[in-house]
């Protein structure tokens, strides 16, 4: 295959050892491993995983979990806060395979138990810290409730406590992540402590790759969930959960225009493939990471500034922009792997087979 | 239908009436009306073009323009800087129909001399400004040197000068994006008197809708190629290019949690659904903003203050945070309709017949 437009490209072997590499921590510290699929979205790199003997999964909507369920997998946790109007499927569901749901809200635990028709898993969602959703760590009382109104209901099966740190994105160093993630851990485990004499297979679910990457040991979690650390990006790269090489997808695109006086190479390739995502470096916005020019990699730090619909405009170093020509292939390291798979109906591999059943769940 | 998760909504009113508005005053201009089509990315949406006597298309990729050659436009300028990988595809369509493509490079110019096989028409992307791509305006050397070498070419054929001013988009006033505008079109005008005499049909092409929604007047151009006017979007409203009731594109989301002490509620609905495109007012970013909650209009300025993957956060002032229930339906209005819609396979008119052809080009 001849490379001609903006094209996604994973590297299959960098991918399996993440996979590996998650899995083996996973079983040293005794904790399940219920991966979260939102990243990849594909059936094939779904089924990388069962090598690795897992068989439960996280996913980050009722659509999503049916696309999983089309390929076998039959224990999954639908991770974000249950949207009640979706009730019907996720009873449909239910009624097939083993489904986890999270609750913040006594309103939607009564309607659920008004409304379920088969057995469900129920997680309290925590916030630790977050505050995108959850009921508050601290609020004992109101976890009391929650759990008591589960517990009455025949359908709704108390699983236990999950939270998601999504705040360790937006810290700037490795000692910030660990206050986090340890933050988060005492709080649940006082909760813990506080139920497990009368629920005693309650769990404590626990998300996010940089704690999870970063961390080598996590023994008090019961289940991790991580999902990004199957590709990693460049944001993951700059929290220093990864190393470069431990990136897996990469975005290829041709050079359109350039120009000498402002050192600038403009790429086909833009919002609608890489996705507008950003992370802040040296105070300036950056949309991705050079790190190949036709199949050479590039050691200095070169950036996309800015994208447009279709544009990428990366700033070169002077003495790049007389060597690149148009149509040179210019390799991206995403800046948020998850978004940028999501705009794409093909992934291909290094030896250019298609990746089966990526998925767009829009 | 019922809406049960993140749903975009059309409204074919609104949007018919954005679409005369603009054909009319192309018409009172005297000018060309090419409308850019990566906005509505819809075979259904271009054929209501049709009935304004639309001929002429322009799109933003060359798998774009093969998408809307399926459905017969038989006129279409690609604009973006002529992709030299793509000249085999281009070739093909120019046997078939009118082709226009951008060019910015001697050497790609020369490349193109080289290897077309049909005639194909070339503007010259000129930066006005904007500084994404083009020749220098104020560079009359090197656009002689273009020019010459197109007009050598049997393959071939001079068309003008396009330009697009992006840098409208940056703007805070009306006056700032006519001042833009004015002196767009002052350099334009330059070139044109220079080469007029050699080439009495060259024509100036302008794009962007901030420009053509607010001028009035705009007879010193030949052609127009606005796209987003179509749906127009958040980022429109606030630079003053059309009124909140000119938006014809809603993303309506169920609310799945919600924070007292925050005063914010969760909608499903993120990043894979709305962009992470944004603005800034009041010193924030902003992702969105309500307009309906359960179909009914919101007078309040209430905004989404962030996305994740599948989740939005919006801030509402306290008196909301009690009447608004999980399962209710936010509609929200888009920060850039393109890139949402190009996140979507399905779009919905108001009586929920689906639009056909809906194509996510990526």
């Amino acid at each position: 295959m001849k490379i001609t437009k903006p094209t996604l490209i994973l590297d299959k072997e960098v991918c399996i050892r993440n996979i590996r590499k998650m899995a083996e921590k996973a079983s040293r510290n005794n904790v399940e491993f219920r991966p979260h699929f939102k990243t990849h979205q594909s059936h094939e790199v779904g089924r990388w995983f069962r090598e690795f003997g897992i068989d439960k999964i996280t996913v980050s909507s009722v659509s999503m979990a049916k696309y999983f369920v089309q390929d076998g997998w039959s224990d999954i946790t639908i991770a974000i806060p249950v949207n009640i109007l979706e009730l019907d499927e996720i009873n449909t569901m239910a009624s097939r395979i083993k489904i986890n749901v999270l609750v913040d809200s006594i309103d939607v635990v009564e309607l659920m138990d008004d409304k379920l028709k088969n057995a469900i898993g129920i997680f309290i969602k925590i916030d630790t810290g977050y505050h995108r959703t959850g009921v508050d760590a601290t609020d004992v009382k109101a976890i009391e409730e929650l759990v008591k109104k589960i517990d009455r209901s025949n359908k709704m099966e108390f699983k236990g406590f999950l939270t998601h740190s999504g705040n360790t994105y937006t810290t700037e160093s490795r000692d910030e992540i660990l206050n986090i993630y340890n933050d988060a851990i005492s709080k649940l485990k006082i909760l813990k402590v506080h139920f497990i004499n009368e629920y005693p297979d309650l769990m404590i679910s626990f998300g996010d790759t940089p704690s999870l990457s970063i961390l080598d040991e996590f023994s008090e979690i019961d289940e991790i969930r991580p999902g990004n650390f199957v590709y990693y990006d460049l944001m993951q790269y700059e929290l220093g959960a990864c190393d470069l090489d431990d990136i897996a997808l990469k975005i290829v695109c041709p050079v359109i225009s350039k120009s000498i006086e402002r050192n600038e190479v403009v790429v086909y390739g833009g919002g609608v493939h890489l996705s507008k995502d950003r992370i802040q470096l040296g105070g300036k916005s950056v949309f991705g990471k050079v790190d190949m020019i036709n199949n050479i990699a590039v050691a200095d730090e070169i950036y996309l500034k800015s994208v447009s619909q279709e544009h990428g405009i990366i700033n070169v170093p002077e003495e790049y922009i007389k060597k690149i020509k148009h149509g040179d292939l210019i390799s991206i390291i995403p800046v948020h792997s998850c978004l940028t798979l999501n705009l794409h109906k093909y992934v291909y591999l290094r030896d250019f087979s298609v990746l089966s059943n990526i998925h767009s769940i829009s």
